[in-house]
């Protein structure tokens, strides 16, 4: 870690090499599958990293899992808690318990309830609040005051994304020469942990984010220069709706190349084409790079592009093509 | 080839052999996945062979392809045809297409549009029928009276049985120490190959069969001790309506140890928990054997059992746990 002229605590390589071997009996190596029949129709050749596959079901146990086994045996004992809209919930449940130490997680009503469920059997205790920024943060910030518990924040923390770094150094390790990494981007920790590995390790692949019009303050942060936090965006990619904060923001602007953006039915289609052809099952969130490789052909053709898959927690009885 | 006594041509372990040889530019070595909470819950060890995410999404593609790249160029330039529920017509298709030859596919005009879709898709042609047994091939008399195609039947053709057995043999080579292997059976041919594979090379491996009681000739063929059909059976496992034959039956009387029957809701309930937790799209015909599993723990508990899922190629718009 290293710490700048701003007092942020910016994880570096060697975080991310420490994290790998922290890391690796809690998590899988996850594959990486092609399909013919999306290279034929995008012109590029995708490779598609199957964080769906993962324990917990999504890139997020990388980082969680970093977070919980670098604590301290005091630290540890009071446990673990987080304000996550799903994924990173399950994934720090998982990592907890693990350890074997207590986990609390404040979560909106309104998310999915396999990822409740989720939560709960993985041992975690759920606090519900309102579905927004706002009512998250307070409601967080009651629970940690009253327990103690280790704040492992889903995104914005140097040890969560020196563990999402992990994903990108087996990707770079799987595909040879490859020219981009896409990946969604909501509060960008994926995003950051991608630039942290790319930026050190493979300097020529360039970094695309992918993001919900309906929820695209990243995509017009980057363009403005500064933040823009939007309080409660509604979108079916519900991983997405959390902003940028300091530390993402920093790798986001350093080391992004663009960021694209789908609307809910491109998301939507993209997702259930990847079911049908590819035959995984993942969430809406992780259809997005897809959407924006369809939506930006001039930008993917010929290139030999890494997409991130990042979660496949999806409640199976409310699936989006079939709404209405 | 063999020939026994009654005049059937029994394909032997060296037709596998050069099958696999003959196949392989053709067919993906496809992964094995495992999952400890199915672990946890079956208290076996479960092996699934992903065979959903075969090309063209099913088994089959291996005995159809077997079948087409074995004809001579005279043979070929005719052309092949079948009748099928589904997967054999699409994977003879995709498998004639990559020859470049004709394919026609005669089809209960009842079966999944997703089906159909990807006969049409790889370039085959469709004539439909009635979903009956008898219908069937009646309409397929004619198709290939009239076009001089070659006949590759689903199942009861050596050539394809010998396809077929290429997935244990890569199974059995994945996975060290198997003590069963379960299928499902409809027709036959998966088992088929699969006991020809086990009986050659682990013929300590038992071989178990699954298959849905709503379409349960297998199982009363099986303890009759002769080939028991019905003509039009309704299940949600739309891949195994289909009855034995003489040469699926040679293999299922000579090598299979039992066959269970499961319900179309334990059916049901063993897809969606597949999908859940595995994180893969497969079809209700490939949910049955864990079906069988949990039902019959007694059976299974301890023990290293290798599971094919023999297809993905489900309409997405009509998932059976989400019917009524």
């Amino acid at each position: 870690m290293i710490t700048d002229n701003n007092g942020l605590t910016i994880p570096t390589y060697e975080d991310v090499l420490e994290a790998h071997e922290r890391i690796k009996p809690y998590i899988h190596e996850t594959p990486v599958l092609t399909s013919r029949f999306l290279n034929e129709l995008t012109g590029a050749e995708l490779f598609f990293k199957c964080e769906n596959l993962q324990k917990a079901g999504a890139f997020k146990v990388r980082g969680a899992s970093n977070a919980v086994f670098g604590l301290s045996e005091a630290q540890a004992a009071r446990g673990v808690a987080t304000h996550s809209s799903g994924n990173h919930a399950l994934s720090l449940s998982y990592a907890a318990g693990q350890r074997g130490i207590p986990v609390t997680v404040v979560m909106p009503r309104t998310a999915p309830q396999a990822k409740k469920d989720a939560v709960i059997g993985y041992g975690g205790t759920i606090v519900e609040c309102e579905p927004s920024t706002t009512s998250r943060e307070e409601t967080f910030a009651k629970v940690v005051g009253e327990s103690g518990a280790d704040f492992v924040h889903p995104y914005n923390d140097p040890r969560v994304i020196a563990g999402q770094a992990t994903c990108a150094k087996e990707l770079v390790s799987q595909v040879e020469n490859l020219d981009a990494i896409i990946a969604p981007i909501g509060g960008g920790g994926m995003i950051s942990g991608t630039c942290l590995t790319v930026s050190s390790i493979a300097p020529d692949v360039k970094i695309y984010a992918a993001e919900p019009l309906n929820a695209d303050d990243a995509a017009r942060s980057f363009k403005a220069g500064y933040i823009i936090a939007d309080d409660a965006p509604e979108t079916v990619a519900d991983g997405l709706k959390v902003p940028l904060k300091d530390l993402t923001w920093h790798f986001v602007r350093n080391h992004v190349t663009d960021i694209f953006t789908a609307t809910e039915d491109e998301i939507i289609d993209a997702m259930k084409l990847i079911w049908k052809r590819m035959k995984i099952v993942m969430e809406p969130s992780s259809a997005v790079p897809l959407a924006v490789i369809l939506k930006n052909p001039e930008i993917f053709k010929g290139k030999r592009v890494g997409v991130i898959i990042t979660g496949g927690n999806v409640d199976l009885d409310t699936l989006p093509w079939l709404k209405n």
